[in-house]
């Protein structure tokens, strides 16, 4: 049975892939393949098989860490905010997981949830559940500022926590903006500078273009997707990265334009000459953003062969189920032909970019509705 | 057990009250609720709950479909994309569903189809499965032009199909584009002049602003869920539609931040002078548009208390998971306080519009990571 004709199909082999040059870029410094957000919507399960090789995964939600350690995770976790609630540290020591600690109420939570545990339970925390405490180096999103880092470590290190230590860059994909990745990692050391512990800052941006932050652990996320971390696909280009995700549908309709008509909602997009039109089952609750604009590149193929086609722009409004092509050029174009939005084809950044977004929201934004399959 | 605090909870009285808001407004024109992409995100289920008082529910996917007579909706079925191969026809009759006809393919399925039937099955079909004829009257999107209309009518009629007409506005929230809903109209009524059977055309803008366009049957979307079809709240402030999903989250740290400091990825926000800053457990790949500027309104409750409430602005760029908020001026913001990202104390329009966006995309882009209650 076959239906409205969009799937997203999971690239298992190219996650491999990209981990693979991660690990090459920097010289087998162990890492946390992040894979919040459902493996920034490529699924937990395809992720955890690619990332096998990763000493450890990075994650948000203890229902995925739960998840992980169902599937047979036996590597490392990462939770990358920490805990939401003192309780959440029953489910951490049950996981064996670690935890950011990033505000001095973590910190509360801990002593208090720690006055209230058996010995045992005691034990088990302090040997298998590391604390990367998470200096706030000048992202002023999460993070302990230096002073009152210093201050939370010592209290840590007393209770006999092993502490280590995470920052993060708000800039590492733009070189013109304050604060630098420079700037930053000079205040994440002089901060650390008497502290034991590991050290991890590098996001994938980072672990492109500064290759002084790598330290003992890199965090690598949209990069193991495929995608870009400044959203420019030349940026990443020469890296030999693999996408991900394909997203693919059909051509559903046609449509024969004169010189004047307009085409979807607001009328936005006016042929100039007489023009062929083909809609797409795909549409902004698909994940497609409705930001793109006219021109947007679409891979159009041949019917059974996906492989030998082109690229034509997209035109008019996105709408919620649907949007249009122009394929005046696309001489093989017909009912059933199949369309790339973005993929091994037509990269996610080339769509994300015009759209005034990034991959990573379109990734993250692929709908439920649209079927997955795992390859 | 609490963990990450994001929730949506769907308002099932309130998609009820809008229903009957169209009922009043249309003087009980029989509906098609829209309920394609997942019920707008609201979920199949409690919307079928919702809108029992509508005549029929129009959607895409067959999955969809057979869901809805799944969950025991008895009553009318409208697939507002057709067929989108020649064996959907299985189910369309197994369903009972109307289905609507765009494209001369589909009737050459629909001929095939019909060839290879039992007389049982061809029977049943001609009786349950009226076809929505549907008229491109200017949208160039789907549909027949005026004059292959009349053909597809034609033959349609003479194989004894029950044929109804539709067609789709493509400016109907927008008086100074063209075409006009008055235009459209026109062609629409001259196509189907000499025609029999029913005709729809109105969505939500034109069931607002377009009583004319009301006829057998009306097709309200976006208004049902309690937002704008323009994507300003001014416009639909005056009904008293009721948002149809509250999504709130709560405040997981705050930052002290100095004149000069900036915020969050790309540092898009500087302080001018000190500044408390709340962070939000709400990034885009919750849903959120990463495209929402600073200054969109964010609403911030008091613990225990999220009625009383102020709105707050949005501050730099949302990440994947979170987003930064400057409570400088709301002196109970602590961490575990409440906060409405959009819903009943928050429009989803003044969220979206600012973003660049509609509240069709938001909601439709809620993330499966959100907890979903449904009251």
């Amino acid at each position: 049975m076959k239906h409205r004709p969009i799937k997203a199909s999971i690239l298992t082999q190219n996650l491999s892939h990209n981990l693979f040059k991660v690990k090459k870029m920097t010289n087998l410094t162990p890492t946390w393949a992040v894979v919040k957000a459902n493996a920034y919507g490529h699924g937990l399960k395809p992720a955890l098989k690619a990332f096998q090789d990763s000493e450890g995964i990075a994650l948000l939600d203890m229902e995925h860490a739960t998840l992980a350690r169902e599937l047979g995770w036996i590597g490392r976790v990462l939770l990358l905010e920490g805990i939401f609630t003192e309780d959440d540290l029953d489910d951490v020591v049950n996981l064996s997981c670690e935890i950011v600690i990033h505000h001095e109420q973590q910190v509360t939570w801990l002593i208090q949830w720690l006055g209230r545990q058996s010995l045992q339970n005691v034990n088990q925390f302090l040997t298998n559940c590391p604390i990367w405490l998470k200096l706030n180096s000048g992202m002023n999103r999460l993070g302990f500022k230096s002073a009152q880092y210093g201050v939370s470590y010592e209290i840590l290190k007393q209770m006999g926590c092993t502490v280590h230590h995470l920052t993060h860059f708000a800039n590492a994909d733009d070189l013109q903006v304050l604060p630098s990745v420079k700037d930053q990692w000079e205040i994440f050391s002089k901060a650390t500078q008497y502290a034991e512990g590991l050290k991890s800052a590098a996001n994938s941006a980072a672990i492109i273009g500064h290759f002084f932050t790598h330290a003992d652990m890199t965090r690598p996320g949209i990069m193991l997707y495929g995608a870009s971390p400044s959203g420019k696909y030349e940026d990443i280009a020469h890296l030999g990265l693999k996408a991900g995700m394909n997203l693919r549908s059909e051509i559903i309709a046609l449509q024969e334009l004169q010189a004047g008509d307009t085409v979807g909602y607001g009328s936005q997009y006016q042929a100039k000459k007489n023009t062929k039109i083909a809609v797409i089952a795909c549409g902004y609750a698909d994940g497609y953003p409705r930001s793109a604009p006219n021109d947007t590149p679409v891979w159009i193929g041949k019917t059974g062969h996906i492989l030998e086609g082109q690229i034509a722009p997209l035109v008019g409004r996105v709408s919620m189920d649907m949007m249009m092509v122009d394929v005046s050029n696309v001489s093989y174009a017909q009912i059933g032909s199949p369309v790339e939005l973005w993929g091994e084809l037509n990269p996610i950044d080339n769509v994300a970019f015009p759209a005034k977004t990034v991959g990573y929201e379109l990734m993250c934004g692929l709908a439920n509705r649209v079927k997955q399959e795992i390859l």
